[in-house]
């Protein structure tokens, strides 16, 4: 029998709406489960127990048809919240009380999710490591920057978490914690009430453990109303095998899970090949390191003249001299580079729908001083392209490793849909 | 002689670096002319002479050489700051105290700026009127949704306001109110800390009295050094003529302005033709109202779920309405339409390096029930480029009213520059 809180969404809101159990149930497996694991795991930054089972009693009350009826949400702390605190992951912002949610919170709300708490981010959305543990070997990071979320739904604390990508921050904590991470099209999903780090890039994510779940998630966050994923047969798929430039980070096992896969999908009937990916787009990586660096910077202005000696030094000498470094001129020269490269990669998608890539390098590192190697999603991030990855590997040491799928801007739907197909054969 | 209050910041500056006024001294007297003045007008949302004074005195005891040094600037009131209330123009979210400056705040401070206070806003910075009054005239529109900026600095409140634009919410209020508004290119200056309208448009506003002023204060906002405009001709200049398909709801007087204006600059011997628009760029204000309809509703969901008694009946039956009317599908279709329509402006400036345009239909409205006539800007700001409205002309009732310079994008300094000496030469 599946325990409460090991349910997907689509199943959890199935049963409330079926009558077959209830929101405080579910809350209270939550819970429980929560209480049991996270000690070790430390996915939460805020958590209040009483505020759970007060929305779930509300929702149980109300009887009402939402579409995410009683379903567990985490949400990273860098997304505010009416009622629980907002701390961007630093110490200067513990106890910050926003009075308005985000969009996202609530339309989450709107739809029947209940906010189950607030998950633990790396310092202001970027690299210093927050608290949190992976929860399939707490010794190895969960990824960041929105560790908390993919930790907890890893650890299947809640069905659902939001992160936030401005680089790799999502797909690489919910490949390394065995999670089905999606990053939408930009501009898909609102902002509002999201700390912006860099808003050319800064894209909220979802983490799930199914592809139905993201797609019933998606629908809430962009407000629409519920829509299946289009029906796409892996055999009419034309899949680029995009290795890219930083290949060879890649561990071996990682390279040949990745190899095999490839073969795996030609054999299923997919158009595979070998993607040769335009020469100019190795410069998407120096030009993304810049404009983030540039905009990240000036919007922690407050921070660096309030704060300074409270900011971690990684910060101060990453980040932040980055972007003290970067002038307006670069800046400009590298969002120009970043608008030839968009179109240089709306030609590739001329040939494939979409393309399979590494989300990771391999298993989550041991140790928990660093989130790991950003380096496979800066590309797709940088030219704010959909990318969804699935855990469909497990590493030498049984860890979880996911692969990627990237598909042109806003084909999102047909991404998730191919997605979806090759989780149900290979998942 | 001057008063202090009438300076521009420029002025200001060089005034306290030479030792020849005080930050307190300024200060001082922006406040005197307030006091005078704005029972009548009513710019301000909040003010506090005790901190305002307070920042001054901190200000002239460390002695800066700041690039904004002792400048009042007044900042509207959907933009936060750690130290005043950041309301958004609703009385649902009176008296919010937010605990970070935005980026803009905390820019203008840290080159030495003082932020006198929070300046009236529309609800939202949607189109609901707030109480300001026009200080040409009180019993007009000051314009919106930056009212108060616009209010304070044509009565010479204070040298530098900061607004915003989604559609023609710094120009409009500009123009309306004699000053010199400019719109970046949507990008360049961060939008951390100011309240998301719809994302795909919002821009940092500047309103001034001055060209120079506006082009010192965009250095701060963006975060880079002080640097002089490029030194443009006017005979140099390629400039269309672009009566717009909005042309006809201009006034006469405006029509004849403008007509008039057109000849003058060739006669300075500027290249003056008229543009012929692509007549594809007609769509844009149909794409633009469900872009930002669609962005503005679930940004707003909070509010919507919570407070919907307390929002006006005229947002809720106009941007809401709309926002709720449209599909994530129209959605898509009209990023698309503006994308495609961005490139056609794109291939216009292949021949111009600006365009000369309405700012507004005329003067500023009798009432203040309306805000007026914001179709003159939607285009450019739906399109992401940058203008400048210019006070060059006063209608038939002696009311200010702009013109309008628009260039194609990341060509702001050139803008300027052509605004400079357009200014210099008939302001």
């Amino acid at each position: 029998m599946t325990h409460l809180h090991e349910l997907t969404a689509t199943e959890i809101v199935q049963a409330i709406h079926g009558g077959r159990t209830t929101a405080v149930a579910v809350a209270e497996a939550c819970l429980l489960h929560i209480e049991s694991r996270d000690a070790d795991v430390q996915a939460w930054e805020y958590l209040d127990p009483g505020l759970v089972l007060e929305q779930a009693r509300a929702l149980d009350r109300a009887g009402g048809k939402g579409a995410l009826q009683g379903v567990p949400v985490g949400l990273k702390d860098i997304i505010d919240t009416a009622d629980m605190p907002t701390a961007l992951g630093t110490p200067i912002h513990a106890g910050r009380r926003p009075t308005i949610d985000a969009a996202c919170t609530a339309l989450t709300r709107r739809a029947g999710g209940i906010i189950m708490g607030k998950t633990v981010t790396t310092e202001f959305a970027n690299r210093f490591p927050g608290k949190s543990r992976n929860p399939h070997d707490v010794t190895r990071t969960p990824g960041g920057s929105s560790s908390g979320s993919g930790a907890a739904v890893g650890a299947s604390m809640v069905p659902l978490a939001v992160g936030t990508q401005t680089t790799a921050s999502t797909i690489r904590p919910a490949s390394f914690c065995g999670c089905v991470g999606y990053v939408p099209s930009r501009g898909d999903i609102r902002t509002f009430g999201v700390m912006e780090a860099a808003a050319s890039f800064d894209t909220v994510g979802l983490i799930a453990r199914s592809v139905e779940d993201i797609n019933l998630f998606r629908n809430v966050l962009i407000g629409t109303p519920p829509a299946a994923l289009p029906e796409v047969a892996i055999n009419e798929a034309r899949i680029g095998f995009a290795r890219t430039g930083f290949w060879n980070e890649c561990d071996e096992d990682t390279k040949a899970f990745l190899e095999g896969f490839a073969k795996t999908l030609a054999a299923d009937g997919a158009a595979v090949s070998d993607v040769a990916m335009p020469v100019a787009l190795d410069e998407v990586q120096e030009a993304h390191r810049w404009v983030s660096s540039f905009e990240f910077v000036r919007n922690r202005t407050f921070e660096i003249d309030h704060h300074w000696e409270r900011i971690s030094s990684a910060l101060r000498g990453g980040r932040i001299q980055d972007g003290m470094d970067c002038s307006f001129e670069l800046y400009g020269e590298s969002r120009e580079t970043l608008r030839r490269c968009a179109a240089l990669l709306d030609d590739v998608f001329k040939d494939y729908d979409v393309l399979l890539t590494p989300a990771v390098a391999g298993e989550a590192p041991v140790g928990l001083t660093s989130t790991g190697n950003a380096s496979f999603s800066t590309l797709w991030t940088a030219l704010n392209i959909p990318a969804v990855t699935l855990p469909l590997h497990r590493g030498p040491n049984g860890m979880p490793v996911g692969l990627q799928f990237v598909s042109r801007r806003y084909a999102d739907r047909m991404l998730l849909g191919i997605a979806r197909a090759v989780s149900r054969k290979h998942g």
